[in-house]
């Protein structure tokens, strides 16, 4: 008998060979038609796999991670058996489960398959899946992979088969099908019931540009077809609120070839937009008691030898910077901590000056490759909200927690009110990856965990995910769309405040290493204003419009009197413009809407007469004829609702 | 007889032959008493050269530039005589005169001279000078002047004589002194009756580390005793309000060896004063109609070449920067004009649309040799208050004169009371360092002059003193010790629309090039900081200091108090700060007055049981004992006075 855990904290006897699935039928039969996958020990396992030792068991349907990527590997078997049967000849060579969906990377050897041949493709995945074949994981030896793969001409899989060891190779077999596989399969193709193929590109063997180009068919499916439905208008949605489109059309931010890929040129609404999110953070950040410094965005190699930057980004980023005279070489800035180690540097401390908080908008530049870059999530400079708090090791835990009630509500006062955190340990069984002494390690990570714990932060612990430099808490969002991003960080630092040689006077009189915090509750403003975007679709919360109000005049003679109505709103500090076109009133409305305005301001003969502005509501609400004062107040009330207060 | 035309526009007839000095006689005897030197068709004549042909003559005293570069120039000849009478056997080189006195330039040849020995050396320069010995210029020829020198052992005027074109070579004489000379002297030594010599340094033979290193003496003189005093209370003066010295002083800004020199790190306090100077500009551009936009501090090579800065300053700044892949290379942007350009380029404008302001704090780069970086005034990478207006040649004239009254509303708030203007207009003899059609030009230069005249300013026109894309209107302030700084600029630029091929629709539906108008009323924020410092002494104007007040509490005890005194004060949104250090009274208000902090509130027992405060003013100013509200009624009044009100 073996004792199986499950993730209750319940244990059960089990004879030795039961498989997850029998253990699911021992619990219910519902849970067992849902059982696609397990976890054992850590391990992913097909639901087939005797069990043969005690351990955890955690039994895994569509609706975890884990569930779906076995879903998705099974489903690229699928796609490579129809390939197979529709193609015959072609090579296979690696089809993996990808976040969303899967992929299969074929050698068509000559064949020529297009977009318009999914319909064919899906239908025969459809009828294969349809028959319920059981996946089934086998080990061959080396030598017979091998010679099933050289029979059959493909290069690929030899050249993946030579670099395992014999032993260790395994056939995963379904119907008439067989694929070189590691396992992670779900129980038969019957669970699969919908799919797509979603589209198609080259790539080449391995990823090298050396090698033969390969195309790769990405697809995903589903076990019930409304599932399917679901996924495909959330990728509709998802397209109409692609910052990269919304940019444009709300003219946020643009590109030029000139100045260069990856570094957006923010125009006139972007920047004040960014400029009033900065503000806002801000003002928090002051009544938090930090200040504000200003670096440049430019250091000496030498800066980032000392922190070790240029050890770990040097090489693979934007190239020194060199001088005409006196041999100096400068980086543009992958990190902002180096210069305010330096600020911190430029005076003595006392344990009562601490802690110092220094905050900066500050600008860094890492070279990512063309291929990565995309609109204003992967950039080649972004602007981080970054701050760093140098404080004495007894006022870790406390600062800790004032970060994350600020960080807390940033995401509140921005409309994200769903979102999770994750807390990033270092791998014990990797020590050599990180800097710093295991002592100052142990007291960061209790410090971390003691804080989530105690701001009730619904959070996960990874471990082997922390920093070079040190443990962290990232947060992570769920936007309008239920799609996770990751947003602020913080990180406790024992590492650089030792390389620059920080330091303070203790009160008893001898000196001391701070300890560093580094956070930043948007991480970067261009990607955080790229998430806003797709979570808002463009309707960002009033504080934040770049407009708040337009004012359409049904008549160009009603000029003079929009003119006052706009320095009556700018008298209230309300964002307004005017627009005075000679098109027709149904023109104008369109236009404001398409440019997600929150409020129209419509000024005919009655309003110029009463003195009044008549109110329409993006989206269609009629709120009817009002002095300016009273639309001031309905604004007023809307924006202080959308801020939270922040207490320290 | 020839005409002599004075600056007064009067004509007088002379018999040729007729010196300055005559010509001054003629005039009246108080005049003669004071020219030291003469321009004659705008070329250094001495007082005592015969006019021989009609021209403009301009009689010069000590309080002209010239008669101040004369009389400099003939005291280094009298450092030289001292010198050699002192050190027999030392080589001369050079002796110039320079913007504050004059140096020499000697080979010692093994002799030492040191700061103790100036007074010997002043005593004997008074006492050669008192002679009142003639400066007499005659020519020689090249193989008497070489053999001059030859005779004397002396390489270095042998070296620059070599150098010399025969029958172009003259010496002065004076007493038993000459000198290879090109001329431009003072009648006699006895006009020099105050001499200092201010400091000794090293200096390598025409300025090569190659050649061999001389002995430079730098001095300086005037026409009277209480003339070299003044002087030297300012230069005393000067030292006390070094900016260097106060942003130390005050923790405004500090500098880091590993960041790079040349690049300032903005401690709390002056990046809070700088993000108000910004703000307050930002406001005021916002009411003018400027938007803001945000460009990135690099751009790709192809960018600057497009822009002609690459040409212009590529070689000799920042070299470019490579990246890992992709053979990009990237700059660390010149000027941010390229951005903006890509920027009005990146959507299509009708003359509608037209003026287009688009304003950036834009950070630009430039590699200053190490030895020429001085505190904020040089430095590597400045924040320009940059913006650039995109407008129809018809808006050009309206633009212009808009741009002046912002500039002047800038220097009134500041407290730059006492300003001239330069305007640049291109060198008609040298038109191909200059870009752009002569029509451009044309135009251009007499918008600018017109919108000056129209104006009012105070102006001088400057013929080749354009920038090589357009004529400039610059800023000159004379700050409270009286020294000229230039400041704002103000250029129009026919080039680069042409060069970026911007354009927009005109009225008559055809495609036309806008003008383009650069401006920067600060010029750079970190020199404008510099001079602001140096122009108050750190007593910045109330509005922009960092600190309005501090509140000094007598006992420990009225913590409380102190606390509810800080939060009214915020309400009013007062910058204020609280001293509860256990410290005596008179320590607290003497750091409180080093720190330049305009008031001081002072709490003790009868202001908490009267809910008052009492006021003291920096400087020493008793203001009583008021309520915190009234105290907050007089800042509000004396900052109100302090900034103009700008209206459009």
């Amino acid at each position: 008998m073996i004792n199986i855990t499950l993730p209750d904290g319940s244990v059960k006897q089990y004879e030795e060979g039961t498989t997850p699935l029998q253990v699911a039928l021992s619990i219910s039969s519902g849970l067992a038609r849902n059982v696609i996958s397990a976890k054992f020990n850590d391990v992913i396992v097909e639901t087939t796999t005797p069990l043969n030792q005690d351990g955890n068991l955690v039994l895994l349907t569509f609706n975890d991670d884990d569930g779906k990527q076995a879903f998705w590997h099974s489903s690229s078997h699928i796609l490579a058996q129809a390939l197979l049967k529709l193609y015959p000849g072609i090579n296979l060579t690696i089809g993996p489960s990808i976040d969303n969906g899967f992929y299969y990377d074929v050698d068509l050897k000559g064949q020529s398959i297009s977009e318009n041949d999914f319909p064919k493709i899906e239908a025969k995945m459809l009828e294969l899946a349809r028959g319920k074949h059981d996946f089934e994981m086998r080990e061959v030896s080396k030598a017979d992979a091998l010679d099933y793969y050289k029979t059959r001409n493909n290069p690929y899989k030899v050249e993946l088969i030579e670099n395992l060891e014999d032993g260790e190779i395994t056939f995963c077999d379904h119907d008439d099908f067989t694929d070189l596989c590691r396992g992670g399969h779900i129980p038969n193709t019957g669970f699969v019931k919908a799919i797509k193929l979603m589209n198609i590109a080259g790539a080449y063997w391995r990823g090298d540009e050396n090698n033969p180009q390969l195309t790769r068919i990405y697809g995903i499916s589903f076990p019930k077809q409304k599932e399917l439905k679901e996924y495909l208008e959330l990728l509709e949605e998802a397209k109409k609120r692609d910052h990269r489109k919304l940019g444009r059309e709300l003219k946020l931010f643009t590109f030029s070839q000139k100045v260069g890929q990856g570094l957006p040129l923010w125009l006139p609404k972007g920047a004040a937009l960014r400029d009033r999110l900065e503000k806002f953070l801000k003002d928090a950040q002051e009544n938090a008691g930090y200040q504000q410094v200003i670096s440049p965005h430019i250091g000496q190699k030498e800066l980032y030898m000392t922190s070790g930057h240029y050890q770990k980004y040097g090489e693979d980023s934007f190239q020194p910077i060199k001088t005409p005279q006196d041999g100096e070489e400068y980086l543009l800035k992958p990190m902002n901590c180096p210069h305010h180690c330096e600020i911190f540097n430029s005076q003595a401390w006392s344990y009562r000056d601490l802690p110092q908080r220094y905050a900066e908008f500050g600008t860094v530049y890492r070279y990512e490759q063309s291929g990565e870059l995309h609109g204003l999530t992967r950039v080649r400079g972004f602007t981080q909200d970054d701050a760093h708090i140098f404080c004495t090791p007894e006022q870790l835990d406390e600062e800790f927690k004032k970060v994350i009630d600020l960080v807390l509500y940033v995401f509140n006062s921005l409309g994200f009110e769903n979102f999770t955190a994750q807390v990033s340990l270092r791998d014990p069984e990797n020590p050599s990856k990180y800097i710093g002494s295991d002592e100052n390690w142990t007291k960061a990570e209790a410090a971390i965990l003691n804080a989530a714990e105690e701001k009730g932060l619904n959070y996960k612990v990874e471990t082997g995910e922390a920093a070079f430099y040190g443990p962290k808490l990232d947060f992570m969002v769920k936007d309008a769309l239920g799609r996770q991003w990751q947003l602020g960080t913080i990180q406790v630092d024992y590492n650089l405040p030792e390389r620059f040689e920080l330091e303070y006077k203790g009160s008893d009189n001898e000196m001391h290493r701070p300890v560093m915090i580094h956070r930043a509750p948007f991480g970067s403003l261009e990607r955080f204003i790229a998430i806003l975007l797709e979570h808002t679709g463009g309707n960002f919360p009033l504080w934040l419009m770049p407009e708040q109000a337009t004012i359409l005049s049904i008549s160009e003679k009603y000029e003079n009197y929009s003119k006052k109505v706009l320095s009556l709103l700018k008298k209230h500090e309300i964002r307004a413009t005017i627009d005075n076109r000679g098109e027709t009133m149904g023109k104008k409305i369109r236009e404001a809407e398409m440019n997600k305005i929150p409020y129209m301001l419509i000024i005919g003969e009655a309003e110029v007469e009463n003195e009044t502005v008549s109110v329409r509501r993006h989206g269609g609400d009629d709120l009817g004829e009002m002095p300016v004062e009273s639309f001031a107040k309905i604004l007023e009330t809307e924006t202080d609702k959308e801020i939270y207060k922040f207490e320290v």
